[in-house]
């Protein structure tokens, strides 16, 4: 009998590690769970669906059920696991369409439950008109409340990332767009001094933004129709409630794993958790920052694949490690571009880190060309060894520079290699001193 | 009496020598003889003033004269340098303007003289219409001769950047274009089977292109009218003349300066000539390739401004080192962007290397998003090591990712490191797998 490997969820960790573990080892029986009707999809297309730039929600599902069947993975959509027994090594599963339950079991076990939406007890929450955004059922909820409710004014609670690119695709749509925010400022892992260009780009897209409210009730009538905050009262016929994603810990919790501050599952960097035989991906993990060299908790696809794969290729057999994150993200705003890696300075200050930082505004093209619109860059390193420890970039073209901030972190660089990079240079691209370098060259004065 | 430090050239490398110099050394004479009537200009942006993308060719200067004037930096331009006397530590110098000669004495002297455009000697090479692009001066030519004479037809000699940059700005400008070129391919930088996407763009955009022809001749009756190759006879009432840039080293050689192989001043990490007080940078000097050691000529204007930083530091007391370039370039021909950096697998065979390469062709936005062009990429590797020795990447959006590589490369980075590099995505800007991922992901199976 082969050797049979259990996948809890199945979007971007669960489904890379089927396929990684697939790859790995051609003999073993891989069946994958997944409550929702869907897997494999780039969740963070959701908001784009909204807004309108993808004509049908099935364009974001990378890989089918009836395609991971011919590479001879079993998926079960519909299908929830109640609950994990790890002396029998079984699960326990409902099927959501039937409601029949039963059991399997299992040698090797992913756990990739994901991240699901902070909700705390605030009265009203359960209104209908209050949703969230994390997969494609509540996307289409959100598609469909627009299309029947037609509601003129939405309230979204958080700014974040979800928070604004929901502010874009919900503006694009038509809608007045407030945002409320319990925090003094928007994008709480960048530093209020780079935010503030979202803040002005906000403002220019005419987004109502309420900074420091506090959201203490939902208020309706059998639907949402105001969000009342410590500071005012804002009508709305629809929220987006999305002040932040935790793990979705609750099996884990259940069977005994060991979960850090945040609630996520603590893994080595092979993916196990600290019990045999079961390893843990995605949003519901942590993982190393490899600045600081401590677990952390940023949730997002892109780690999610990579911790996926290395899962899969363990739990079949094979060998792999994930050495950490940096921290990377980028968001579009409207016409503005936002991106971060490393430690805001906020950040490298709680760490206790004696902190310089360095902030420029250079262009993304070449000063003579027809467009060259600035880009800022605020460059945050290490008082006296000059270690860059993180950056922040905004603005409207080029924002993937910041991938050579993250590779300058990934090789424990300071400001001093930063400014000797040889960098692209043609005038539709950069100017010949790069922002990087102009920022570079800054803070090596 | 004040030190006194005469820079010869005033381009990229002599203007950021004078301006560093100037910063280390309040009390030194800095003194610029530049033989052309422009200073301090991106001659990058040449092109993009010719296509009509640049309104006035003055946008394309980053300081004038009087400018540098204020920070005591003393510019003569429309003044050539004829002779260096290294005993007496002087140099005698034309005025063009009236004529006059005259000698000035140097306790420091840096050579930024910068590069020139390659002439062989061809038949008719001297007629008028056949025009290279270096200088201000240069470009002016050439909007002159297309605004009075309106020529029709023009070939343009030579497929490397200039060439290709040229192309499109004389399309764009109403000319019916042809690109002779000796070599079986274009952009001799890159490996042929990524050269190949440019030819299509060439192609499509109605571009003449005729590899592997040698030019034997051209003929004219008062004005060129026809190139003559090997293989063929080319209507032209114009010729851009690109084969490439030497570097203007006459002063050099006549002043007995260690030359390199390919005639490039031989100059140590401070930027110091074989001779004492004499630092060189920019165009007419090698620098070291930090992937092969060695001394490498690419006159480029990154390199150019690094070097002349460093010279000038030097130069003036300070302290700087330049430890080397790994050779990235970017060209924008029509829609398609291409970009290089390291050694190309043809580069790296001839080095010596036993060498490996992957080439994927991703998509720069997730695949969901309505655009998502296709960025081709080609990872050059050392097999075995996996060390990183080169990429080169051909798209139409998020070219800068070269740059990442370009760090790679200064990091000495093998291919599973850059597999786990912790890089930006949201669908915008690029896929949940970089492209950057993707090829390193098939280069370490």
């Amino acid at each position: 009998m082969n050797e049979r490997l259990i996948i809890v969820g199945g979007v971007a960790a669960g489904m890379s590690a089927a396929a990684k573990a697939r790859r790995e080892n051609k003999q073993l029986d891989i069946v994958v769970y997944e409550k929702s009707g869907h897997v494999s999809y780039g969740a963070c297309g959701l908001p784009y669906f909204i807004k309108g730039d993808i004509p049908r929600i099935e364009k974001i599902i990378v890989r089918t059920p009836e395609q991971f069947a011919k590479s001879n993975i079993q998926v079960n959509v519909c299908h929830e696991v109640l609950g994990v027994d790890p002396e029998q090594q079984t699960v326990q599963i409902r099927n959501l369409e039937n409601g029949q339950e039963f059991t399997d079991r299992w040698d090797k076990l992913i756990l990739t439950t994901g991240g699901m939406a902070a909700k705390p007890p605030i009265p009203g929450l359960d209104l209908p008109g209050i949703l969230t955004l994390r997969t494609v059922e509540d996307a289409l909820a959100i598609w469909n409340w627009i299309e029947q409710k037609n509601p003129k004014h939405a309230v979204i609670v958080g700014g974040g990332y979800i928070g604004l690119e929901m502010a874009e695709a919900l503006a694009e749509r038509g809608l007045q767009v407030d945002i409320i925010e319990m925090l003094p400022q928007v994008m709480p892992n960048m530093d209020a001094d780079l935010a503030a260009y979202v803040v002005a780009e906000l403002e220019r897209q005419q987004v109502g933004l309420h900074l420091g409210h506090k959201v203490e009730a939902f208020a309706g009538d059998g639907q949402v129709r105001e969000v009342i905050t410590n500071a005012g009262r804002f009508p709305a016929d629809m929220v987006i409630f999305s002040i932040g994603a935790k793990p979705n810990n609750a099996l884990a919790a259940a069977m005994g794993l060991e979960l850090g501050p945040t609630g996520a599952i603590v893994v080595d960097d092979h993916q196990r958790t600290t019990m045999a035989n079961v390893w843990a991906a995605g949003d519901v993990a942590q993982a190393i920052n490899r600045i600081t060299g401590k677990p952390t908790y940023v949730p997002l696809g892109t780690t999610a694949n990579k911790q996926g794969r290395v899962a899969g290729t363990n739990a079949a057999g094979g060998e792999a490690i994930f050495k950490g994150i940096v921290g990377t993200a980028v968001v579009k705003v409207f016409d503005l571009h936002a991106a971060r890696t490393g430690l805001s300075e906020t950040q490298a200050k709680a760490e206790g880190y004696d902190v310089e930082t360095t902030v420029v505004t250079s262009a993304s093209q070449a000063h003579f060309m027809p467009e060259h619109p600035p880009l800022h860059v605020k460059l945050v390193y290490e008082k006296g060894s000059q270690r860059v420890l993180g950056a922040q970039m905004i603005g409207q073209d080029g924002i993937k520079r910041i991938d050579v901030i993250a590779a300058a972190l990934q090789a424990g660089w300071t400001t001093y290699d930063l400014g000797e990079l040889d960098l692209a240079y043609a005038p539709p691209f950069s100017p010949v001193w790069d922002p990087i370098l102009v920022a570079a060259n800054v803070a090596n004065k």
